[in-house]
């Protein structure tokens, strides 16, 4: 018997709450449909390519009185990408939909990502194999990869071991990227005959696949709590001995809605917003600038104290860093064999690459601390591009901050005591418990996959939507994924890509940091929201993201 | 009004459980008197210094049907040293006890710690402004500080500020320095006859100010818990992704404790504990060593990827870096205000470092990696030495590792992936909402800190004891905070203080982690604690630490 801890007993007991027309099952289910769909952008060019899945409508269901008997199917399902609070639970709700619809159905899921379906890697779940993962965080249940399925010969390789196994229906959980390629996999499945259905679940932490169709991806509302609990335990330690200044960074590479949520729920002294630093083309040393303002002011004060929220990805969006960053990967590729650069001392390799380096970009680097010069050289991702995960950011700018205050301490225009602390969370969020509203919704959205798959549905992104209500007032149904499409360049290609949502700077939420964050920057507005509640008053437990409030405000008040 | 959060709300409203005697007010209460006590050595030495107020018996309380009247009195409260989740909690419990005895009575709160009572800085709280702290972490009610109260000078001042408020006794809530201090006072107070008693608190995260009086210190179980969770997450993550070592750090500087017990409520694959590597005199090559071997075995069984757990204060207890380390900071006193050592270059500085440095510090410190060169070069603290929670001890280990890894490599003795994440937590726990035990824990220590000076005790620390089973069954009382002392060394001299615990290698604590490590090193028994619940079942609400449970099963078992 598996040791457990208390909490997950007791969770493993909650009964995730479905949307009221899921509620009797698939089989009392009736299909209701919407009209024709396009793709957002380029229609023509994805219409083409995707000839036999494009522009289907969008579907919703709503509950019949008559119960129809159910055909036997077997489904595989599939973890991609990053995990996000909530996978289990999608697999649990698919599971219980589809022994429900027919006891004689079966699921398998695929080991380790995409590439469990290739290989032919597969475990097939029973009562006992689902109930041990219920509620839990973690994609551990299967594992998850990040092998991208695209190739001709990887979706041959994949219908081989489907026929092997009789499925007739894969489910692929995963971010942008991965629903892309569910999309593809569909289209293909149909051109071929095969006779698989293929449907996707909007899954990242990151909150970047979400669109007109899509109120939020999965693990979101879990991964910013977890986040915010931690920014709000720091900020009462920082109130508490008013000594230190914490700088944060929150993961979230290309898109800011992690920190921007992060930031909502905790009113921080500073929030940078990698959107609005590419907008606005600000330097690394108006950021400085910036920053340093607010710490002088708050010192003049008394307060030699703040919390500073960064998000992950911040770096690339700096117009000159980004620039020089590019140039570095470029050079570095043929830098990293060479073996008088190899063996040079830390200082010649400064050297070397300024060399190197554009003069603009050489002048970038070179103003740069040497514990980040010497990261921007470590170990390069299979892309050949450096790690912005393991550029210290945080550190980074305190330490150019620290530079920017001494000079104005000689020159008598401040006088306080800068102190800071770095941190940077990122694994803490991905695998917490999730809450109670990312298990429902997971839940839900697995529930609601089945039913797309027994009414034969293919190419289409399992959706439950008008999220701001209680549960059982859930919309479920699909989305045709090409409706989500546009044409961008990648490596140099243009492909056929469900488009990445980024922080509008014209948007509510934005505007919300926007409107506060003068008062926020000196007046402490600190929220403490602790640790997530998954039992007790629905005001704490089942409350979700402000941004998902905010967006679906807007969005009412425009209808 | 303050905007609060869903969580804070509902946190204002949670009345904590007291002991069953002290339920009915301190005015029905009858003291029990235990036997005169001792100091635990040096009884000689202590009782000299501690003329006044050494001997005394400990002290627990009963209900009596009978309800006495009470004399109108005037008590002060400070916070002492870092932030520990409760300290609100104890100024709640202070408060409400005072006030149900005579609502006559008044609470100050001395502002900034000790050095409020100095400088005669402080508060008069009210229902409306303890109200809005109940049940919330941090200490910014009164705010905290590090001043240490010893001198002559400082006690005159102290008792100026206490006539001028007509305030007759003093709650000192603090660690073991600062309960050393109220004794100080105390003693102080009664050689002058003051008339004004003094109380103290035992609060620290650390778990080291705790003995055969004191069960556990208050925010331990909550800072544990926080740890947890994070730990938790991160397991779930690598379990899930298979891809990285995380490395994780944490706070607890001189004790191991809260690294124990945050191990034993998450099982990672390897821990270390200072106390042990200071005992058997580990060499940072043999924990290298230990390691790498760990990591090396569980590559060969497929598994690139683990959870190390790491204390702070670590690099001090290796014997050979703890010299190299005191030496260095003998070294830098002179070398800070060296206008060429200032201004040479990095390697430069190595350089002379290592020439001053005796040879046997100077090969240890050649052997470090140059980031944690640079740090141990890094500002001193006020008394001149090294900051050592500065040192990013989990990245110096995760370096050396990895160079192992390479020879290891090159001998064809390991042919694994090594991917290192690092992580250090210690603030994220300092200011987390108090768990209900904590919660209950603190309330009932500063209730019955006022019990005790309403029978006129002076020199003792608030105790509350029989954790384990429920609050109704906790005893309440007092002892004698002469009784924990004994004689240490001191910046050269003898001076008394209380006691600090270090994790005892032969007890039933450390034995759990001894009894099980290789299991949980090769075998992934990973535990998922999971954030701290507030609300709902009282398997996951209402436990305490595993440290608690085992030493008192010891206990219990042992009478």
């Amino acid at each position: 018997m598996t040791k457990l801890s208390p909490l997950q007993i007791e969770r493993l007991k909650y009964q995730p709450k479905l949307p009221k027309s899921l509620q009797n099952g698939v089989n009392s289910l009736e299909l209701v449909e919407g009209s024709a769909t396009q793709s957002v952008r380029d229609q023509e060019q994805i219409k083409a390519l995707f000839a036999n899945t494009y522009g289907k409508p969008t579907v919703t269901f709503k509950t019949t009185s008559s119960s129809s008997s159910s055909e036997v199917r077997n489904v595989g399902v599939i973890l991609s990408g990053g995990q996000a609070p909530g996978g289990h639970n999608v697999i649990a709700g698919l599971y219980d939909s589809l022994k429900n619809a027919n006891p004689a159905n079966k699921l398998y899921g695929f080991l380790g990502g995409p590439s469990g379906i290739i290989e032919g890697k597969y475990v097939e779940f029973d009562d006992e194999f689902i109930n041990a993962y219920r509620n839990t965080g973690g994609f551990d249940i299967i594992g998850s990869g990040r092998t991208k399925l695209e190739t001709e010969e990887q979706f041959q390789k994949s219908l081989a071991v489907c026929k092997s196994l009789g499925i007739s229906a894969v489910v692929i959980i995963g971010g942008d990227d991965s629903n892309t390629n569910a999309a593809l996999l569909a289209e293909w499945f149909v051109k071929n005959n095969a006779g698989i259905q293929v449907i996707g679940c909007p899954k990242t932490i990151d909150g970047d696949l979400k669109n007109e169709q899509i109120e939020i991806s999965f693990g979101f509302d879990t991964a910013t709590k977890t986040y915010a609990e931690l920014i709000g335990n720091i900020q009462r330690d920082a109130n508490s001995a008013k000594k230190y200044w914490h700088f944060i960074k929150i993961m979230g590479r290309s898109a800011s809605h992690v920190a921007l949520e992060a930031a909502l729920q905790t009113q921080p002294n500073i929030t940078l917003i990698s959107e609005e630093v590419e907008a606005k083309k600000m330097s690394l040393a108006s950021i400085i600038d910036y920053m340093t303002d607010i710490i002088v002011k708050r010192s003049e004060n008394g307060k030699n104290f703040g919390i500073a929220v960064i998000p992950e990805g911040l770096i690339e969006f700096i117009p000159e860093m980004g620039s020089m960053i590019s140039n570095l990967n470029d050079i570095m590729a043929s830098l990293e064999t060479d073996s008088s650069f190899v063996n040079a001392s830390a200082n010649e390799k400064f050297s070397i690459v300024e060399s190197k380096l554009s003069s603009e970009n050489a002048k970038v680097y070179a103003s740069l601390p040497a514990l980040i010069k010497t990261q921007l050289l470590a170990d390069r991702d299979p892309h050949g591009n450096v790690q912005v995960s393991k550029i210290e950011t945080e550190k980074l700018l305190i330490e150019m901050i620290s530079e920017r205050l001494s000079q104005l301490k000689a020159e008598g225009k401040y006088s306080g005591k800068f102190s800071a602390q770095s941190h940077f969370f990122g694994y803490e969020g991905r695998c917490a418990f999730p809450s109670n509203f990312d298990a429902d919704y997971c839940y839900s959205l697995g529930y609601n996959a089945f039913a797309l798959i027994s009414f034969g549905l293919t190419g289409y992104l399992s959706s439950v939507r008008n999220l701001t209500q209680p549960a059982d007032e859930w919309i479920a149904g699909g989305i045709p994924l090409t409706m989500m499409m546009n044409m961008e360049k990648r490596h140099g290609e243009m492909k056929p890509v469900i488009q990445k949502a980024l922080v509008k700077l014209d948007g509510p939420v934005f505007k919300r940091l926007q409107d506060n964050r003068q008062d926020w920057a000196m007046n402490d507005r600190y929220l403490f929201p602790g640790a997530i509640q998954y039992f007790g008053p629905s005001s704490v437990c089942d409350i979700t993201t402000i941004t998902l409030q905010l967006e679906r405000g807007k969005t009412l008040a425009a209808v």
